[in-house]
Order: C-alpha cells, then structure tokens, then sequence
C-alpha cells in the first residue's frame, strides 16, 4: 500500500505503469499444443487432461444428462439470482440492437447497414478457484441476441471429471449449443482447429491464465478473431468528502480479491477520507477468505491525495482505467469528461459487484490501459456489419463524373471505365 | 482465369482459398526499424527516407506553406469531385452516431452507453503507383466525426521530397492536423513510439506493403490498436441471366487492375452470361494502362458456373468476400440470405467503384475471410464505448440479494461485502 500526497504531475507517469508481470514467451509451447490438437484430435485433450488437471475424462463433449442433473445440484435460490441477472444483462444489450436506416447520400444512392451475426463463437471459462458462472452470463447473453448459430463454451473439468453445475446451468439457460470439458491452451486450439467433437469457431471470448492469453494471441494467426488483448483487472476508485470510507474500502478489496496481479487504485481529494478508506481497508481485509490475494494485490495498490476533481479526472484520463467508481455527490458533472476507461460506476450505492453480477452491463472490459482504444464487450463484439449499396441509373448518372474524375486521378482507370460503361450503354435497365 | 462448370460442393472447399502468398517472417527487421527509430528519431526517418525512397527531406512534418500550395496545384475539377465524395462518407458515416439511451434494468439501475473518440489517431497512406487521396477520405472523416482530438497522417515523400497534392489537399479538407513525410515500417513505428515531430498515437489505420502490415502486427505489442488484419483485394461478383456482361467485366476488371494478388471471383446461374462476360474481359483487359496488374490477378480468377442462386449465395457465405456485386434482378430477395461479406453492391447500376469513392459507405473493408468475423472501418473504429450506470439506494436494494447470492456462489466474499456494507449501513445518503 503505497500513499502519495499531491505527487508532482511529472511522476504521474511513474503512478499510471502498470506492475510489470514478465510474460515468458510461450510461443514455441503453445505451437507444440495447436500441433497435438490438429494432430490428435478428441485424444489430444483427453491426455492434456489428465496431464494438466488430474482428470479422468472419457468425453468431452458434456451430455445432455449431466446438463439436466444440474436443476436438482443448483440451488433454487441460485438459479434465481442468475435468471434475475440474466434478465438485466439481456435487457441492456438488447437495448444495442440498431435498426436499420437507409441514407440517401445523392439523389438515387442508397448505403446502410446490416447486423450479421458471427456464426461460431466459442467462449472459454477458466477453472481454479472460482466458478464464473457469471462470465458465461456476460457472453453467452449477447452471442445469443446477436443470434450465433454456434456458441460453444470450453472449461476444464475438476479431478473427478466434473464441471462445476453453475456453469452447466447458465450455460443452458442462455442458449449455449454444446460444452466441453478441456481448458488451457488446448481448449483455444481445439476451437481454433476443430477436432471430432469440437467445431472450429470464428471468434474466441473469455478470460483465463498466461497460457490462454498466449492461445488466444496465436489463434490469430488462424483467422480468428478474440475479444480483447488481456490484463490483469483493475478498479480506480475517485473520492470526494462526501464518500463513505467503508463503501470505498469494500470496492477496493472487491478488486483486490480478483488475484495477487490485480490493481487497485484509490483517488482522494479529501485528506479524511484517505485516511479513513485506507483504515477500513485494514479492518475489512482480516475477514476476507481470500485476504492472500488481496493482501498481495494491495501491497501494490496506491492511494493519491489530489488537490481537485479537475486533477483526479487528469490521472484517471491518463491511467484508462478498466473499472472506474466515482465517488463523489455531483458525479453528473463530470461524466462528460471521463475520456479513458472501461466501465464507469457513479455515486455512492453503484458498487462495482452490480456491473459484475447483474445490473446489466458487460463485466468483459479493457484493461492495461486499452480503455484508451478499446471498447468493452457488447453485443456488437458478436456481429459484423454488412454495408449494402444501392445505385439507380440516374444515382450513377448524379454520381458518376465524381467517381470518373477520382478514379483517374489516383490512375485507377479500369475503376473508371466500369462507371463510363455503365454511362454510356445505349439500352434501358433497372 | 480458370472455369468451372458446376463444381461439386467437396471441392468447394479448395475454390474458397486465397491464393497463398508467401509472407516472410519479417519480425527480425521490423523490430531493428523499431529501435532505430526509437534511437534517432527525426533523422532515422530522414536517414530511411533516402535509403528506401531516394528522398532527401529536411523537415518531416509538412509544412503549412506546402499545404496552402495544394490549393492551386489540385484541379478546380478534381477538388469538386473531392468535396462531393466528402459530403456523402460525412452524411453515411453521421448517420452511424447513436444517441445515447439510458435503460432502467431494474427500478433505480440505470445503464448506459456513451461514445468517447480515440484521442490520438494515425493514418497511413502509401506510396507507389497509385496516390490513394481516398483512402485519405475513408479514415480522416469518420475520425473528424467520431472528435478525435489528433489526427495525424504519415506518406512517403517522391524522389523530390514531395507528396502528392490531392493526398495534401483532402487530408486538409478533412481534418488531418498533422502530415509527416514517412513512409513503410519506420512510419508505423513512429506513430507508435513518438518521435520529436510525430506525437504517438493510440491506434494506426490504413493499408500497406507487406513492411507496413508486420509492423503494423508489430505495434500491437505496444498496446496499439489497428483497424484490421490486411490482405489482398477481391471482388465476387454473382451475376443472373439479366446481369449485363459488359459492366460486369469492368467490375471484375476494376478488381484486377489493385494488383497482382488481387483475387476475383465471377459466378453465374447463366452460360451464356458466363461466357460473354469472359469474352468482355478479354476485350476491355487490352484497353487498359494497368493491364499487367490485371492479367496477373486474373490468372489466379475463377469463373464458375452453378446451378442457382441458392447455391451461388452458399459458396459466397464460405468465401466470404471483400466487395461482393449481387448483378441480379431480384437481388431483394437475396440481401437476407447474405451473411458473411464487407460491402455489397446492389443491382446493375452499383459498380465497386462508387463504393471504392464517392457513395459514402467506407472503403476499408475486411479481405481474406475476415468478413466471416470483422466488420468494415466507420465511425465506431475510431470511438470506444464507455458503460455507466447509476444505482440508488433503492437500486441497491433491489438488487443487492442477487449480487450477493452470485457473489458468493463463485466465492468472491469482498464482492459480495461490497453490497452487504452498503445495505447494512444505518445513516442515509444518497
């Protein structure tokens, strides 16, 4: 936990750097792995199974029985919360679908666009120590809006061969199409390459370890395409004299919990409320299960006394950060002018667990500062869209001379012939 | 030019493929380009400037007296076809702003969207045989529209150390703030690392040689976005018996004329169109100054005649092409039925070329397959979208019990701590 009091603004460079996590260059493990997949299949995985998570696994794919038998092992109360959850999410990205609106550029010139749907999409959930039900909520949700024909969702099974039934369950309830037990770099080049079980996919959604990252960069090389680059989550916390030290320390360690990399960072323009937040935060963190990780992630948090909104908006725009909490009691004030960051979380009852769970945004973001050039996942990340163009006779006949001149100009002559044929034929068509 | 007559659907599979062009492992020479730049900044650009394009320039940013000169040294005629091209890529890329919606998801849980340009943007445009001042168009007018606040622009210079004036012209028309006279790997790498005159960006659009777009892969590394993954050009073209041979031989011909690893594809339900147009081509080809470009992409065209447009449809879905021209007379019945292309050209009068220019829809459009998962650039390639949401007290308490179930069913208890802190609290705040 490192306090900074007014730092001169040429150290902010130094304060927006991420901790610097030596990713070894996997490549040539990764290469061998996509090499094992295309070579051997189904087999591959069941082996990498064994070998990597200790599990028994005569199929991969996960049956229609151990997908009922999830009703009975899912509490009622459970279940609830997740179709509650889903019912938001649902409704804020269904709120992305865009109708369809035709724009007459010159007279008889008609461009618009289309949604298509990415036909294969396939979503990877890690396994480890927690079970993100809630991450196949947060793609299975808008992948099935957006209307893919194939959403496949690939996961390690635990030592008994098992996925956890939250998964199983969510993953039912939001339309995904077929499941898999395999995890790990195997997983992404299964989906990247098909195997007898698998089908190849077109694009790749969801978080996991350095190995997942490395996958999913390669799989780019194949054609795919995947979410986001990967970073280690992050939470920015602004606080004016108004917040409430033991609301801002329960966010901070909501993120610090996520993993011993995830970065925190608390801004205050009140020097009370500082000392006060990193108090709480002390007192709070001894009653966590997992107080390790986040004892680990705070000790390279820091928390910043600034002078002024107008300077802790400055930082916040250059560190771009994933998840933003501003609280502070005139936040309407300053939306307009949160330039860089992922998801934003305004007031003092707008915790950053409601984005994660079930307000309805996307808790898919950027991270390691992409939120100055990347957009978190939404329903746009499972379509394409299509422009369609429509010119009359008497559109090219507007138009015509313009793209003539143009295409001449740049010395692309055949572009311009295939205006002039059209322009001077002789005979009537539509 | 190659033909097919009813090709059976197993081998359709071998007619999807692009033709395979070597791509050397060029990673070794980007990065020394890299740190030269990185070393020496202006004067390795100078230093490259002669080496590779045989330019002596003393200044690499261009000057404002250069630009003023563009005024008179650009056609009244051209300049108007410019200005009209420029009005209908503003009017179709301002019709792609979407007003912000708030969504309640639950009585007191507001979320929203809110559109943030990309401050810092970079465009690329090439040098060599064809001065492309419209692709100049395509990327500085959604950038103006979409607010970037830096919009920069690097070109190699001539052998005289000047840029093409139609190139300096639209990019002052358009907003361009700044133009760099750079060209090849060392340009990417510029705006990637910064140099004395060129500022760095945060996301680099445009086309290139194959320097260009490894280094563009390259920059990646550095937390930079791209527009797209890159590859040749193409056209399909799917042509019925009332589609007119000669406009689709200039269609196909205006394909050819990009390059040597152009690749175009024409298929017909109808033999004789299918013949007459092949006849077409090979009368127009001879015509045309760039017909050696044309006669090369040619050569690795296919020709294809099937049974229906239902099969026509099916091998464009698989092939997924760059520009596809529906030359049909029903083509309304077809536009459901497309599902993977990036732009598509309506009806006998809607050549590529109005699209290439002046139409208003955007000419930076996935190839190579990528239209089975990319969108074509417009306004949202140069915009991220911020998620925010507001809960009340109320919000909070409508929806705590599920964040908290949630939360706790993955194990995350500070997660679920966030809300319980705040529900439990006893003094009031808003």
């Amino acid at each position: 936990m490192k306090i900074y009091k007014y730092p001169d603004k040429n150290n902010w460079s130094e304060l927006i750097k991420r901790p610097v996590f030596k990713r070894e260059k996997l490549t040539e493990i990764i290469a061998d792995i996509f090499n094992q997949v295309k070579e051997n299949g189904d087999q591959a995985l069941i082996d990498f199974n064994k070998k990597f998570d200790n599990a028994e696994v005569k199929n991969i794919k996960v049956s229609e029985e151990e997908i009922e038998n999830t009703e009975e092992l899912t509490s009622e109360e459970l279940k609830h919360a997740i179709q509650q959850a889903k019912e938001n999410i649902t409704k804020f990205h269904a709120s992305q679908i865009v109708e369809i609106e035709k724009i007459e550029t010159t007279k008889g010139v008609v461009c618009w666009r289309e949604n298509r749907a990415i036909e294969k999409v396939g979503i990877y959930i890690p396994g480890g120590t927690a079970p993100l039900f809630s991450t196949v909520l947060m793609l299975a949700i808008p992948a099935q809006l957006a209307g893919c024909k194939e959403i496949i969702l690939c996961t390690p099974p635990d030592k008994n061969g098992n996925i956890n039934p939250a998964i199983l369950y969510t993953a039912k309830l939001c339309g995904v199409s077929q499941i898999f037990k395999t995890g790990g770099a195997q997983a992404i080049a299964a989906m990247t390459l098909g195997t007898e079980s698998i089908p190849n996919v077109y694009k790749i959604f969801g978080p996991g370890n350095q190995f997942v990252v490395a996958a999913k960069d390669f799989t780019q090389n194949f054609g795919l395409a995947i979410d986001m680059p990967a970073g280690p989550s992050e939470v920015l916390v602004i606080a004016d004299e108004n917040a409430i030290p033991e609301f801002c320390a329960a966010d901070l360690l909501s993120q610090a919990e996520h993993g011993i990399d995830s970065q925190v960072i608390f801004i205050s323009t009140d020097l009370k409320v500082l000392n006060e937040t990193i108090e709480e935060v002390k007192k709070q963190i001894e009653k966590l299960p997992r107080n390790k990780f986040a004892q680990q992630s705070l000790n390279n948090s820091y928390f910043i006394l600034l002078d002024s909104m107008e300077e802790a908006l400055e930082f916040t725009n250059l560190y771009a950060p994933e998840h933003l909490i501003l609280a502070v009691e005139q936040f309407e004030n300053y939306i307009n002018r949160i330039q860089n960051a992922g998801s934003v979380f305004l007031g003092n009852y707008s915790c950053e667990s409601a984005g994660d769970y079930a307000s309805g945004t996307n808790h898919t973001l950027p991270t390691n500062g992409f939120a100055k050039n990347y957009s978190g996942v939404s329903l746009d990340s499972f379509v394409k869209k299509i422009t369609f163009q429509h010119l009359s006779k008497e559109g090219l006949q507007n138009l015509g001379k313009t793209i003539e001149i143009m295409a001449e100009a740049e010395g692309l002559f055949a572009h311009k012939n295939a205006v002039s044929i059209r322009l001077n034929q002789e005979n009537e068509r539509i």
